[in-house]
């Protein structure tokens, strides 16, 4: 138990971290989060809030002083759908993170926790993906993740922090991008609706985005260093996990969509998969939500959306 | 030959930059170059040069957009003999490189070409390093360079722009910092002086800066993309480097040093060396000036600089 440390959450209002202040308090810390706009609603009760551009060294450096963290939890990047892979705004988002490490370590910061990517390793056909693996990412999000993780590392020794990296899989959950893959699937199945889709055989590790922020607030509460991969340890394909939702669907209001599996080509690898053994064995981690439970959850969230999202 | 092609150098008054300026004159282009400081004496007539701190963004974006170069041939780090190993600097350095990438590309930019190290490769035991070899840098400043690799290459494939990276194994010359190996090794033969030394056994591939600087010259001025391994392809020992200059100071001035190998524990593999078939095949180079003869030169400077360096 982490009590009475004090740990900031950057992108606290994002897709994921969103999702960490609760188990973060759980595990007993005081729980501080940063964003660049003003909170409000029910997250507002969920954190010490701060507002803050992390894209400006300067304010960074302010915040950080003016909080003082012993841990730091940094999910805060460029993540739009569609548009991240190549953005121009990795490279900031790289800038930014080295210069909010270097902010933590000067205002007394212990421990460091980045979120990394599947996207950081050499994709090649291999069974599972080792934190051993070579680094040879095909995309500028891999590549900057890359990067963050290799100098983040190098410089935390030198700077006498911790330094973590959780490496996610794949995830999903409310408030994702329609056009993802698990929200396009459900939805084609709740509205009986065409999808084009990929070949539809590749083998993914999905997990709740709820799952996916627990382990990493485990991560925080350890002593673990280095890169994490996170995943559930169970391989799906896409074909199956849309045969998951179309059964999900069709049990309560009774249709299925069309998925044209096929209609066009997938360039990742056949098979995607993390080794789970550091996150299972070294942390003893579990997820608290299965694959399944979340699809349950997300297809309620995406009916309470209604058709036209 | 680039006739017209405008070329700008940063780092161009440093222990390599100052020597790319000929070759890159030779070669065809019209030569800009950039320092923090103002230039005078021999090296102001050497090309046109402006005045900018690569540390400020602001100030590298204003001086791309008045050179708008359509060549970078980037120097520029930070260096100092000892310290730059696992300074903070390199962080700076990182983010410096990103920013300058961004404000050649946005100034019309068609080629650039940075200067990376074998600092960037997992350190294991092999006879060569190729440049597919697995990035896993030991040292913060092997990460940052590998960092600026990794997202420069990605970012330039998205801005369309080509990138190219040489990465230097062991270079020497005039101007290097005397406690680095050659002129420590020089000056105790030169002044017979005691040299407490590793055990020497080690294989490195050292090129006169010159050379390495000459080599850039040509990446330069090729279409050769992603990096390319910098070395003259013959491995020497440190004793046998020790033979050298001993038999040519013993040859001069009839005296040498006392060399103490095995005074300390060298923490490098036994062999760091590269395979330089892109550089000789692909580009077609050859080194200008040999080991020896450049062994020759550093004794001759190292001795008009006097004991008292």
């Amino acid at each position: 138990m982490a009590t009475g440390e004090r740990i900031l959450v950057t992108g606290a209002t994002g897709f994921l971290g969103r999702h960490a202040l609760a188990p973060l308090r759980r595990q007993g810390f005081e729980v501080h989060a940063l964003s660049s706009r003003p909170v409000t609603g029910q997250a507002a009760t969920e954190a010490v809030w701060h507002q803050a551009d992390l894209l400006d060294a300067g304010q960074t450096q302010a915040v950080l002083e003016s909080i003082r963290p012993t841990h730091l939890l940094h999910f805060a990047w460029y993540a739009e759908h569609g548009r991240f892979w190549n953005s121009p705004f990795n490279l900031d988002w790289l800038s930014a993170t080295l210069s909010l490490l270097k902010a933590f370590a000067a205002a007394g910061g212990k421990r460091f926790v980045g979120a990394g990517s599947c996207a950081e390793y050499a994709w090649v056909e291999k069974e599972l993906y080792d934190e051993q693996d070579p680094l040879r990412p095909s995309s500028l999000y891999g590549a900057a993740k890359a990067s963050a993780f290799l100098t983040g590392a190098a410089y935390a020794q030198t700077a006498k922090i911790e330094f973590a990296w959780g490496r996610i899989f794949h995830l999903f959950g409310p408030y994702e991008a329609p056009g993802r893959i698990i929200p396009a699937l459900i939805r084609a199945h709740l509205w009986s609706e065409a999808l084009d889709c990929s070949q539809g055989t590749q083998l993914r590790d999905f997990l709740p985005a709820a799952a996916i922020a627990d382990a990493f607030a485990h991560i925080c509460d350890s002593g673990v260093q280095g890169a994490v991969n996170i995943g559930s340890g169970e391989a799906v394909t896409l074909r199956g996990l849309s045969e998951i939702i179309a059964g999900k669907v069709a049990a309560t209001i009774g249709r299925r969509g069309d998925i044209r599996f096929g209609a066009f080509h997938d360039a990742g690898p056949a098979k995607l998969l993390p080794s789970v053994q550091r996150l299972t064995q070294e942390l003893g981690w579990r997820t608290p939500i299965t694959l399944d439970e979340g699809l349950t959850e997300a297809i309620a969230w995406w009916k309470s959306q209604g058709k036209q999202t």
